[in-house]
């Protein structure tokens, strides 16, 4: 049977299998839900067989097992190694889902359900597309590398130490990862651009205590107030970062390049109805596009201090917190920059509190030569499988480990998203359009179908 | 036997009665301890009795019960009603009290305990007071009125109910209130004057819903930020609240006034070593005591927005929040402040959020004119209980309570206060110097012994 025909044969046993995934709540913050990862864990590997993994394991790690498989491997054929992961973020606020997160329900085109988009049903993807090539052609026409995580939506902690473990085990031609969105719906995309992160958190003390607002507000420093004067300062009033040497590096964008991403069918309606803000706010002397992939950040992530409960209690708290982070683009160094954002904070807070300054995480930012062959292969089998024009995107957001790959590997690390842009990842009511499923379906399988004749032309 | 005699000839009994009320853990704020609540309560009704009183009744409220007693009334003597609360605060974090919060031990002269110094210490003075005198003369020289309630950690919701629903059988000379602090160790005060209080909320609202940061952020108005740059120009440099208006209405200090508070025996290394800030801070042009309790703050008392968690989650929260209040001083008008205060923060934020702008509290500032007959006598009653010169003060924090009794009676408020400022109301080793636990029942029975020669002269 033809490679597309038994795809769209299989539609529904496919998509009750990816229900049957959804099933299972992997979310990977909680340790009540331990068993379910290993049980997610067990259920994923169940699936790698059939996808023509001749070798599956369950690697344990010091939290989450990653699940590993390897077809088999023929030295004169591409190899490439799949990333995704299995687990999910928390359901919560239950409230406001429409139906159960883990008892996914299809509505008007929609697959609900926690992980729908983020990352199950997109991983689902890639094992139905290896699936149909295995079943189609009797073995898969590459050597394929699965691996496929638990802890992505906590920080990756072991992920990285596996790949170290397994450098020479994982030599690939190339990277693919689907974990991101297209740019909208109909318009498949591949990734070619990521922004890098710093992320910090501040804690500013006043007092050795909490004091009474009553008894001591007039002589005594506010943390709040004071946290809160400097955040102000971070921005001036076009919204450009004030942190000194911020913008040295930025590498600018060439002519082509910038009219390309604006002239992209990019739907600015649809992203201020997502907002849903009163007006959008960014940069001045950028467009939207350009603001959210092309330009660095600084955007305030979480702030707390004081009585945080119902009613009043007038304290003057010890202590008052922020998290922030910046958004880092091409030419950008995360540690450079953590350095200038961290004297300059220091500079900002007056001699009346004490700062401590936290670099949690750092990741740099990525930008891929899309015009190497393996793009334009991605394109094309894209534009195959949807029936539409693909287009090459940037993503604001930040996935270290593609960077990390990439430094360590040199290889090319192709990025082909799935999901939507309000699909409500991370959000109640998470769904992915069946129709980019299913579409995911075909285009993966005819892209892995492609690289055989070579990842480099 | 002699009023003075017979206190010091009971110091142990006291001590262990005093104890014996401190152990029952009388938490408002918790329906956990709603039975020991009941218990101080009916703890409390039995000392009234052998303190003077008449009729003793526990009077139910729609929450915690108010100790109510009268001593015998007769026409010709002036009457005083004494409030005071037998409920305390949370003893939360535990781990911080040398000694158990309800094992109330003595170490260095000081009764550790929670409610020792905020309220049951000292409503136990005027218990003892009340009953050295019904001891030592047969009968009460005075009328007297007990109202203690049970609520006045959690907001005294019920007090004013009482108090409006009982206006007849509440009529008085003078209301007696023992829950403020001394202005320092040896120094036996009045408090003449207390500031007013706004306490408000703001919710600001950017987008309708947590955005990812990655994803958004360069383009979506970012709430934390919009609502820290509010909060920044709340102050000026000179640490001057900027609310248009805010300074109008400010009664100023007579001359003879400021300097009466400037030479006060105030300890400012003391307060300093309280605060245990690097710096202090505070309105250019006015000296700490100025500052503290008799001029207007705004100060924040809460923030929160964002991921408050451990580690980092990278998203551009929908809303973020604030609590802060104002102190008012005599001539400012709650209300009237309120409404500059919303218009100013209306005027401050930009057109990318929205913003509910909430009252959750407003009391009028008070200040009593001590040159009263009464007052003097106050005086006259520490300097013989103390064997120490007492002083007229002022403080920074409100009683709600004691201005609506003022403006509804029209009777003289005398506080006596036998805390001290650093003995950790509503926090872990929370303490009560026996010294003034002692000097406290004197200066009671012989302020009480005092008025029998009339309120006014």
């Amino acid at each position: 049977m033809d490679l597309l025909q038994y795809i769209d044969s299989h539609r529904e046993e496919h998509l009750n299998d990816l229900k049957e995934f959804l099933r299972i709540p992997s979310v990977s913050t909680k340790t009540e839900h331990k068993a379910d990862i290993e049980r997610a864990a067990q259920w994923l590997s169940r699936q790698l067989k059939p996808a023509g993994m001749e070798k599956v394991e369950i690697v344990s790690t010091k939290m989450h097992p990653l699940v590993y498989g390897e077809s088999p491997q023929r030295p004169d054929r591409p190899t490439v190694v799949f990333y995704g992961h299995y687990d999910v973020q928390p359901p919560e606020p239950l409230e406001l889902w429409t139906s159960p997160p883990f008892e996914p329900e299809v509505r008007k085109g929609n697959l609900y359900g926690r992980g729908t988009a983020d990352d199950k049903g997109q991983v689902h993807i890639h094992m139905k597309a290896l699936e149909a090539l295995q079943k189609t052609q009797g073995e898969l026409p590459i050597n394929v590398k699965v691996m496929i995580e638990g802890e992505e939506e906590v920080g990756s902690a072991n992920l990285w130490d596996f790949v170290q473990k397994n450098r020479g085990r994982l030599k690939a031609d190339a990277l693919v990862v689907s974990d991101t969105s297209m740019l909208g719906p109909g318009v498949p995309s591949i990734t070619y651009g990521l922004r890098g992160l710093n992320y910090f958190q501040v804690e500013i003390t006043g007092a050795k205590q909490d004091l009474h607002s009553g008894v001591f507000g007039g002589a005594a420093p506010n943390p709040i107030t004071i946290l809160a004067e400097m955040i102000a300062k971070l921005h001036d009033k076009n919204l450009r970062v004030t942190v000194p040497g911020f913008y040295d590096d930025v590498a600018k964008l060439s002519k082509a390049e910038r009219k390309a991403l604006n002239a992209l069918p990019w739907n600015e309606k649809e992203f201020r109805k997502t907002v849903g803000s009163p007006a959008l706010a960014g940069e001045a002397g950028y467009t939207i596009v350009e603001s959210l992939w092309c330009r660095p950040t600084l955007e305030l992530n979480g702030i707390w201090g004081g009585y945080l409960g119902e009613g009043s209690k007038t304290v003057i708290p010890a202590k008052a917190h922020a998290k922030f982070s910046t958004r880092l683009v091409p030419g950008q160094d995360p540690v450079k920059i953590a350095k200038q954002v961290e004297r300059h904070v220091r500079q900002l807070l007056p001699k009346t509190v004490k700062c401590r300054f936290e670099v949690l995480s750092q990741s740099k930012p990525w930008v891929a030569p899309h015009a190497h062959p393996i793009f334009l292969k991605a394109r094309e089998a894209l534009e195959r499988g949807f029936r539409k024009k693909a287009v090459f995107i940037r993503e604001g957001g930040s996935i270290p480990f593609v960077t990390q790959m990439h430094d360590t590997f040199d290889i090319p690390c192709v990025l082909l998203g799935f999901g939507l842009p309000d699909e409500n990842a991370h959000a109640p009511d998470e769904h992915l359009s069946l129709e980019n499923y299913y579409g995911g379906i075909k285009s993966v399988a005819l892209f892995y179908e492609s690289l055989a004749r070579g990842v480099a032309g």
